[in-house]
């Protein structure tokens, strides 16, 4: 079993969050694996990655960062491969991840993703890879349809809740 | 009875903030209902609740959305009644649902009240509806002068509180 | 004729920002006036604006101000009519009237627009006015139908511009 | 005895920071009121504060405010005493009570104190007091000599706390 | 020819930004077509192209809004196919579009450029639809290239400019 | 002639914005200085200033700032004279200035006014000295009602402005 | 034992995010002193420490302060050595800390780190120190090492986390 | 001659700003270098530069960055010379920028400069080579007296210009 999608994130400590997208992948039966590679600890071993990647088979790259976020920006200098940047709040409330990630310059870009979203990140790699695989794209459609089940049945639920003599 | 003030909120977990405008206009007798339908997952249905209320007797929409809330613009886009929308606080103190809900574009406002302020939004449902009903303008007008008792009465209390030597 | 609607604006340098929300009324062919008056240096006379216009048979305000913008909720507070706020950016792009409006305590909501946006303010005007105007409904309506049409318009326009090679 | 300073706040629920200003008052034995009072609740009396503030002997107001904080900008424009005013924290940190407090327009001034500063509120009045009382303003000289002995005692102590080999 | 990718903006005023996503779409030989619909004037024909795009052969979806940037959220609301969010600055330097595009909630992501990235929105684009097609792969290598050579270009044309007595 | 208000900035390039401040103090006969001393480039001579400040008969020091605007602070750190600040936008709109003035540590406030706001400072300043001076509360009460008589004046004019049919 | 930095800070209260300073110096075999001045409160005692800073030995001056943080600045004006600032969170989550000490005017640079980043502080000290002292550069680089094989042990840490079935 | 100080910045469209480091340099004699290398576009060149730097002789290193300003900390990352990063304003007044510069992680610090202050940048290392070169010193302290009397002699300008009747 070869990974298709790479989650890395600058430290454990990221692990809670970024693990979201592990699961995902899991729960959709896509291979992938988890990394701990400091943009500005381990600069070399990043540029190993992101330069092997390809060759490795991965097809998709997750970066999770907090506050001066360059991670993600920096596998996507040294990969053709789309790289998805998670933000993860450590002060500012995360906005200066989300800058540090989104407002890469022309030529280089990661898709970035809300502030700790990392579950929606890994919904976008099932989306991209959707693309080329008519049985993934089928299982994501009926996970889109269970999300909507989920609202109708909160909202059934939302009948018992909440009584008022008004409501009607 | 058939409601007048329709409360929709993104999920079940913003129960607690909308359930505010709820007790109000239960408090004035108003028929209202409660609904929980995401402008995310459950697109079509927020369409047919849009398109539907006018005719369904709906006055007024208060829509409640956290993060990148777009219920209230998706809603108000679908419908020619009032739409009065509540930013949730979920990350940045609520600013991007604010941002999200009041910057609405040329043609289709929103209603904006403050980050949490479901209360408010329900006032401002009475104030609209009381423009044609002498009895609820008369409970209003009643009600806001109850406001300014209680603070009346604070002020009253506060003699009490805050025992100082050169207090006058 | 009576003003249903009233304008209002801190100063006479808000004109061309709030004569959007002007233009729009009159073309509903809806009575309104138009003032200056301002929170800070006239307060008597706004107290005095606030407290009649009810009985003057206005049935919404529309206020806008700039800057520690004050003046939407402090009619709020005189009066038990609706009053939509304009925010208008002095500084800080506008933030800080943004803030001033809509953060209003409980009990004395402001119906808040995005920063600048007074022909929304109108819009929402009509809206309530139209809950118990038929006729005003469905001019709102054919206006709504004409900003999907201007839309449907402008797509067609981009069919001529643009022109690429490799555009379908 | 009669207040020179009269400290005001939009509810009750802000006395914990207002005090502040209550103890270093009572501390510098200036007779001082403290008051509860609305500007969106309570527009008539305070009101009725403002304009008469300065017949019943009042020299200094002091108002704190949070949200869309408009006391003290709503009282500095009924008087021409000089209005202190103090952003309190309910949401965004404070910014919105700041921005609503220190964005006053031309005119109108408040001298505004940083966020839950009520404290520092206190020794502006002071100041200002000590301009035209010779006692006060020894007292206030002595206060400020305090502050530095305070820092230079921390200074002292900081020598015993964090021992390390190589601090010298 | 059938495009694979689509461009969606808001309104026609935003074609130039959104054109520089057309520009290197063509470039790179990538079928795309261009639209311009607002998710708020015309919600059903948004809601008809993203239930259809996938059908008519689309692959990736490329949306730009401004302000209470709805258009991206909603269409990644009713199609499977990734989406691109562009946010496009009208006010608050684009804050408040970038917020209300890249805070998503969980299950609907939105793939987020700076603010007024098209290219980088087209960029990514050709990234996801290299991964299937090899032709495309080598020449965004060559093109990411190229990119490098442009700037040792500029490092080189830097060594005439800034002409110092000091400079090494 | 003795100043009793000495208005001091940071640079020459800031008298535009403090101008205003000189200008009103004229126009109330108070006699004042002007100085342009740096806390960060002439540290000793700002020291001086202050600590001088009350002897040479100075009973409000006004000092303008942009950026990391210490000024105003470094100053009220060296003199029991209250001081007013003015932040001057340089970038970030002033927010820079506004909070490097306004969030002083307990015990020396800055009693800070809008960004740019001088001539805010120099009516606060009035305001201050106006109560020992019965002449001067006299000219600025008078001044204050010229400020709401020019707005009732612009309202008059406003009635000639902006003509529309349903213009009431 | 000559102290080479010293470690200064506004309050006791900033010990715990200061120490981290102090701690490194430490294990870096560094001499350094440590010492709560307040810009504020204690004017005269900084102005003689940053003059006198120079003469006692001292190279590199690290010096943290939140809210309106002068501290810093205040002393880089009196000195010519260089200044490492530390913003320190009180409010804003230290934005305001951040803003006054890195928006210093030209001529007089604090060197900012990060909000609480007391220990890159110690780093950046211990790098300029470096650039004259072989051994410390040695010490330097190989803890620079060490920090890169932390992470790789993490990374392999990792391995035995977060166990998924589709995890490669 | 061998360079000293590195000034490295992300395109050569950042020369305007850039260029005040380069300038004050030559004034004081120092050797420097200039060089355009993109952390995004040319990683491997960036990693060579920074790996190099101090076998080259170079003491200290200047980056300026705009929008998501990497150059600085990666740089940081691959060498153990001191680095200045100098945020420089694309979008957002800079802030995105400075974030991502000065939010370094533990380890690896970026002494910043505020928006755009390369000469603050240079003056910085300056102040740090002067720390083992008396002659840098003792021009560096004349420099910093020229710049007090600047403002010395502004103060006196300030005497002809803002002429008033009042003025003392």
């Amino acid at each position: 079993m070869k990974a298709k999608v790479s989650i890395i994130m600058g430290s454990t400590s990221d692990l809670p969050v970024m693990e979201k997208a592990a699961k995902l992948l899991n729960e959709f039966q896509i291979p992938f694996e988890l990394n701990a590679l400091s943009a500005h600890r381990t600069p070399d071993e990043v540029a190993d990655f992101a330069k092997n990647a390809e060759d490795r088979g991965i097809e998709i790259i997750i970066a999770g960062a907090g506050m001066a976020a360059h991670l993600p920006g920096v596998i996507a200098a040294m990969t053709t491969l789309p790289v998805i940047g998670v933000p993860i709040n450590a002060t500012f409330d995360g906005m200066d991840a989300l800058l540090a990630i989104v407002q890469m310059p022309p030529g280089i870009p990661v898709a970035t993703v809300g502030v700790g979203a990392a579950q929606n990140a890994a919904i976008l790699a099932i989306q991209i890879l959707a693309l080329s695989d008519k049985t993934l794209n089928e299982k994501f459609t009926a996970y889109k349809q269970g999300l909507k089940q989920k609202i109708t049945k909160a909202n059934e639920d939302l009948k018992e809740m909440a009584q008022y003599e008004y409501r009607v």
